[in-house]
């Protein structure tokens, strides 16, 4: 039975965070009790709505932000959490868009108020929030973009021309510096950790540096609880009189704590009301790197683990599992075709063996920039030696799955 | 002789800032060598014009930042501190208005980008940023001020009808408190010292605390050089961490820095020429509190210096010093007497009598919100006892001034 000012509905497709995988890791402050479900973002239809719920009825279209459990077959969701879907939006660029472009909205309209002329830095560029941010700063004239991420993204990248340096991130100051001995204006962290120290060092007077996540903590070689501690230990505490002293801002922003904790939720739905404003006008367009079916969510959280994606990662119910293949394929080594049979490989067993594998890729159906994005990102995919190179938990698969994608959002659009 | 890009000019007028009063104490970084001559704002016309010079002639009527000697007989300024003084500008508003309202539209419209909506806490509100700050907030709708000064201001700066809240700042977080439990937006500290660590804990999520100042370290108990490091000793250090699960933004500005150190100077040249259309917009109107003769700077410091001021003082060379009084007046103490006696005692008695007391206030020639300020502001200057109390320094005498610096303002703007 619902509660009075919930309201539940099977959701049709659920976005992908880092934060689901700091909860995965137990790298979140406040986990909560397992077992659990996953989830914090979910678009859907309406079933049931409880007593005084207001605005909100049987049959309507939202996108929810809920505090975990948006894969849930059904979500329960306080309605102040809920946003009514623009009519012409499909529930797929819903669950992609809430969640990245209200980050990326807050960050660069209330915290940065980014003007024309600047200049601004942006780890992860290839990411959810990251072309998030690279879209709403095209909204500004004249600002130049540096996007940091790894080499093996900078041609699909270079191919969107959003952006106006890609750097690779090894020795990404270096690489700054060479470009602009000035520094920039702006320096957008989703990494926290030592980046902090070094981005702020590029900052020029007037600059304002935001932390708006801690990515760091699941990825390389901090992967246990600890480390996130330790990876927070490496930054520096900051005197306020150095800022004043020096002309620099330091801002943070923690989506889930001000929604959850800090009663946010008006501010939050004033933002998303712009955001499909934006939508409206044609100015955003959300970049999906890849659909997935539910069952293989693992699959899609290791390859955001892994930092493979460029744009969002959603979840789609509606789609199959994708076949996994019988035995070990030819190209294994003794030893990975040895572990696989340690944990997943009952599971995989099950599953048909791989048989659309990057020729679909062609078949893409997404129209424009985000066809060549996702294009590219399933090339990287398709790479299992890179991949999972140093990895000996999960097992991947990498079949292509934005042929999947593509037809089931036709589906759900018709 | 001048060098190729320099231009000087004799000063017509001059702001006084607490930047002056600090660099009297020795509380200032790189402190220039001594002797030197104070003052980092004047207003006049140029005199003559380096070879190099372009943009400025003689005859220009100009408005300047030097970095010091703004109070010489000739000020020799670079150009890229030089501002035109728009046609129907006096050179008193000019030197009232340049330094002030640019930094009150830097903090407001760059470090924090006010929102309708939105409220915030403002120390020092009577100063002479103070002022401005407000008059450029009330640009904005619907945005609360709370104001924190001495309650002696209270009564003058109510009559201005600006500020939402006035709040005496021995215990103002607690009277914020009372007002608001949810706490403030933005908080304007041109403090420092303790009050950061007591003014961030006023801040709501996705709250801003803007420091300008650290104007504490010349007031109170902290006179000395080492007291400015004792005052910012006792300021927190803050983890960039702490912001971010905060959700709250720490900023600094300091214009002397990014004037002279961190080549800013395009950018405050900028931002001049939108504080002058404000100006001529007639959305802005410097609040000048007195005016004093090149001679009673130390007199004017003074006021400064016990937070006596509303609103700007600014030097006047064509002020006739104030006279002073030939003998000690009766109403003091034997005790302050023979302390007079010790330092400025001789100078003091090459003066005239007083003889142009209080009564001469009621003529204040000033129009509208000034002239109550004004009136106010006097009042207070006009009770020595209060204001002397702690200080075995400098002597102070308390004659009305306004009225010379109204008489001087009607010569020049003819």
């Amino acid at each position: 039975m619902l509660t009075a000012s919930f309201y539940s509905f099977p959701f049709r497709f659920s976005g992908l965070n880092f934060q689901d995988l700091m909860v995965r890791l137990g790298a979140i402050d406040s986990p909560p009790k397992t077992p659990t479900i996953l989830g914090f973002e979910c678009a859907g239809e309406i079933e049931a709505v409880g007593e005084e719920v207001e605005g909100f009825k049987v049959g309507d279209r939202v996108v929810a932000l809920p505090e975990f459990r948006a894969w849930s077959e059904l979500v329960a969701v306080p309605t102040k959490y809920c946003y009514h879907i623009p009519e012409e939006m499909t529930y797929q660029d819903a669950a992609a868009i809430v969640m990245n472009y209200l980050v990326a909205y807050i960050l660069i309209f209330d915290l940065v108020s980014l003007r024309e002329g600047k200049s601004l830095l942006l780890h992860s560029v290839g990411g959810g929030v990251g072309q998030a941010i690279v879209q709403l700063v095209r909204t500004v004239p004249n600002v130049t973009i540096f996007g940091v991420c790894s080499k093996s993204k900078h041609e699909a990248l270079a191919a969107t021309g959003l952006i106006d340096h890609l750097i690779d991130r090894t020795d990404y100051v270096n690489e700054v510096r060479k470009i602009t001995t000035e520094g920039v204006d702006i320096v957008m962290d989703c990494l926290c950790g030592e980046e902090c120290n070094r981005g702020y060092g590029l900052l020029k007077p007037m600059g304002k540096y935001i932390l708006y996540g801690s990515s760091n903590v699941v990825t390389g070689e901090t992967k246990s609880f600890f480390s996130v501690a330790r990876s927070w230990w490496q930054v520096d505490k900051v005197s306020p009189i150095k800022l004043f002293e020096e002309n620099k801002s330091l801002a943070g922003f923690n989506l889930r704590h001000l929604l959850y904790q800090q009663d946010g939720s008006e501010y939050i739905r004033s933002t998303v009301d712009k955001i499909f404003g934006l939508w409206k006008d044609g100015k955003i367009k959300p970049v999906v790197d890849s659909a997935w079916a539910l069952e293989d969510v693992a699959e899609a959280m290791q390859k955001m683990h892994d930092r493979k994606n460029i744009g969002k990662l959603v979840l789609d119910p509606s789609l199959e599992p994708k076949p996994k293949p019988a035995t070990p394929a030819k190209s294994k080594s003794k030893k990975q075709a040895s572990e696989d049979k340690g944990g997943k490989k009952d599971k995989d067993d099950d599953k048909k063996a791989g048989e659309n594998g990057e020729e679909k890729k062609e078949e893409d159906g997404a129209a424009g920039e985000e066809a060549k994005t996702n294009g590219a990102a399933e090339g990287e995919a398709a790479a299992p030696a890179q991949v999972n190179g140093d990895d000996g938990g999960e097992k991947k698969e990498q079949a292509a799955t934005n042929g999947e994608a593509t037809e089931s959002e036709k589906k759900e659009s018709s």
